[in-house]
């Protein structure tokens, strides 16, 4: 294999947020010449695709700044500084559905957006849950969308669910819990 | 449905890019108190699930400087300003592959980070291909890896491959691909 390794010469930080940090490098190319790389450091995610006690898959709906649409998804949040990504998926759960799980299972892990950023995510499917209630942050909402597997899976191929933590969520939650 | 939209207050840009810009913004909430979001704005991109003569999925290898990794991935890229992405879909195939697809099958759109930034992808399945020659970008090296569809199941399955449009289309390709 070539070595296709760009390393660093130079970072600025341009920009320090509540969620996103905004770095601008110089860097080597594999060919020694250089370039510059814009990128964003993201402190990680966790995903969870819950199943309520009727089968159905607890999905939410919610408002994204970014693209200023609503999406279709599944329980999401980012990693306080330090949380083990287990804990971080127990309380994104419990502060976005109201559920807590009695099983979780590690499914994968994905990257979102390779081409600019370094965010990582850790996927999980929640089980076993139990009503307690949620307990948004201040500038958060959302709305539960339960909804049956085969449902999610017709609005996945369809197009109406296209964000990419849900897609792979539910392709992959068809993958384990139909064929079992 | 209650509302759940956000709507801007102000905005400011902090970052112009070659390929991201950073803008931090004023919104209202549902509930009519006032937050911050911090954005990216993205010109979109296109991917493709390139099959070979033999059947193999023409994969690409690829150093990412955000994750500071090498990834398994599909060919893809940025939309040029304006450009339609059927055309960029073609574009990007002949540049990173050195292979001319005669048949172009949109297959769906995918939003890889609604949390922070507005990027839309459109995904195709590029069959009938014809050897060309590839012509990367000054500042872009990657290494071509046919793989036959069950091996990148594997390697999604297993998390080998986490890139998540990748992930997708290996996914989808074998709905499509396996069961007709």
């Amino acid at each position: 294999m070539s070595d296709l390794k760009e390393t660093q010469i130079s970072s600025e930080k341009i920009f320090s947020g509540r969620l996103i940090n905004l770095y601008f490098d110089q860097v080597k190319l594999p060919n020694g010449e250089t370039s510059t790389r814009e990128w964003i450091d993201h402190p990680g995610a966790v995903c969870l695709i819950p199943i309520l006690a009727d089968g159905n898959l607890c999905l939410i709906r919610q408002f994204r700044y970014g693209p200023r649409e609503e999406f279709i998804e599944i329980p999401a949040g980012k990693l306080d500084n330090g949380e083990d990504p287990v804990d971080c998926a127990y309380r994104e759960l419990e502060e976005e559905t109201g559920f807590k799980a009695n099983k979780l299972t590690f499914l994968t892990n994905i990257h979102p957006a390779i081409g600019f950023c370094n965010e990582k995510m850790w996927m999980y499917l929640a089980e076993d849950l139990e009503k307690t209630e949620n307990r948004l942050d201040r500038d958060e909402f959302l709305e539960l969308l339960p909804t049956p597997l085969n449902t999610a899976l017709d609005w996945v191929l369809s197009g109406k669910i296209t964000d990419v933590k849900t897609v792979i969520g539910i392709l992959w939650a068809e993958r384990i819990l139909k064929r079992s």
